[in-house]
């Protein structure tokens, strides 16, 4: 344990974002949400799912995912609502923020309701959209980790996986990790989900 | 639209449980969340999509499934989360029920944050499990909704999604409307969801 | 059994399409290949599941979707494969003909070496479309099975199932009979599939 | 036939992708089907969706999933027909060998046709399963590729995908693969899907 949380420390000081590490001061705090910012075909989901195999209480996962499958059909194709074009790019407009901000507060509600809560999220606005989260999130104890992959390794996984708009690795995998902050970053790109998963959890 | 609320009130006069029509004095209030409970394979998710079509503001659908799907797979199969029975009885432990009431108040909480919500839900607890959503919804307007369907048809339905444990219509069909006071109900056994909705959407 | 035969005899009788009844000659025979036609959410997929599970002997279920799965990504959105357009127009290629007709030949060689086949089809074609599937089924005893559905009936389910492009339904529901003869005709309409079932089962 | 094991015996010797296989012996020949044997989570369906995408012409991809889908509900959780066991185990008895046989058959028809083919099988007997793909696809020109995965690392992206049993890759990796006679082996443990792919193209 000792070695897992000094491990999750080194990790962190060599982080490019050296933010001051949490992890000491988070012995007696325990972390409640876990927000998982990646682009697509970056391993978010999968790692979300082994953290939830490894963590010993239940976490309970949701994700973009969870909000677009929610938002009626038309919204999914209006310039409105949220756009998914045919080369990859992702156009997100005011009526799909207006429903997200709304989904923001429930999460977070969630959490202070006392459910544990890990988020897979894409950063579409970088640091624009981390600060949503924030506000939101207020005084929770949030772990932040950046899920990190190789655009071509991802646009790769896009083609292997065959249910997404081809582009969205792509165009993403840089995009939404710009100016976020996080406490701990993770590399699919040569590492497998359930490797990553535990450097995560030893700082939970 | 007067005539829409009219039939919503003359449906609701004819109603089984004639609890005192509030459309009336719904005249300056909007609903916040229409909670559709059913049994399993009732046509709870259909209807959900039906009123995202024809309502003019875009609502969120949300249902035990998204909760379901939300937790580790773990608890998808153990005593103290939530067991599907090879005969189709569903049962729910503890610690789902700890998930579930943190959820439920997540919900609360985003539709507070100003997004209209459609609930889809199985009460397997009858009037159990809508006094526990009554109160965690508190103040906020709701539309309750029973989604009626004879359990015969909807074990039909069932076999004809072949997605479902087999029996989990039959034992639901009854038993999650015990007690549970509606606004309305629709009874999707000889009707289509889309001709319900309207039903809905007019006491909205 | 006799009673079953001869309900089906009835129905073939006031069927629309007067095509003579082979159910007295199929004494000795045993329907190899059921075809349903039938236009997008008309519920051929329903009826083949609760076909399967009335049926004494296990038959396999296969479809145009299928198909359309197994054909390269690339081939599900171009001029030569198939086209999904947004208005629910399907357009067929060149490329996409090739590769169903190797396909229907594998289905029919199936049924050839023993097993009982259930095909789910969009006879986008009319009279055509079967013209192709006969050639292939040749001397395999086929039970040819009409699944009609009111177009704005479907158009609904369409709109609750949420899983389709929108105007499929309503675009396919009468073109795909256009001049096909059937043994037998359902309308699901106002019947459920478990119902539509037995006048199926009763004629293989 | 000679030629083509040649060639592997030569991409094995050199190590494990020094440069794109030249197919010289293959020449007037031409691949028609590729079966894809390995484990499950062992990665077989996306080296397919890649193989899809970067081979010029149109290949199909079919494999154990398609048929157990196709299979009737029960003969999914019977003795006779598929059972999947809770640790993973996959018993399958004789109802589902005769269904097997039966499809298969119509695989090879479907490439005696002229499609192109490509199968993502799992042989549970290894070279006894091989040996029944062998009859079936007679004279077809089969280009054989062994899948390897790590068992360790197919069982974390078993945990990793949440929609299998967990068991079934740690039980598969190895038996799949005993006397199994391959052209050519890829091994996904530490390679992606999309660059094994090139491998494989480069032999059909």
């Amino acid at each position: 344990m000792v070695a897992a949380r000094f491990r999750c420390l080194i990790s962190r000081v060599f982080s490019r974002r050296r933010r001051p590490c949490s992890c000491l001061y988070r012995g007696a705090m325990t972390t409640q949400v876990i927000v998982l910012n990646g682009g697509s075909s970056s391993g978010k989901s999968g790692i979300a799912r082994c953290l939830q195999a490894i963590l010993p209480d239940p976490w309970l996962a949701f994700g973009t995912d969870t909000l677009v499958e929610a938002v009626p059909v038309s919204t999914r194709a209006s310039a409105a609502g949220i756009e998914f074009a045919s080369d990859g790019e992702v156009i997100v407009g005011p009526e799909f923020r207006t429903l997200e901000a709304a989904w923001i507060a429930g999460i977070a509600a969630t959490a202070h309701a006392g459910a544990r809560i890990i988020v897979d999220e894409v950063f579409l606005g970088g640091a624009a959209s981390q600060q949503r989260w924030m506000n939101a999130l207020g005084t929770l104890q949030v772990l932040w980790v950046g899920v990190r992959c190789d655009g071509a390794v991802a646009a790769g996984r896009e083609i292997a996986r065959g249910d997404r708009v081809i582009g969205m690795a792509a165009s993403q995998a840089e995009v939404v990790h710009h100016d976020v902050v996080y406490d701990l970053q993770v590399d699919t790109t040569h590492t497998e989900a359930l490797e990553c998963a535990p450097a995560i959890a030893a700082c939970v």
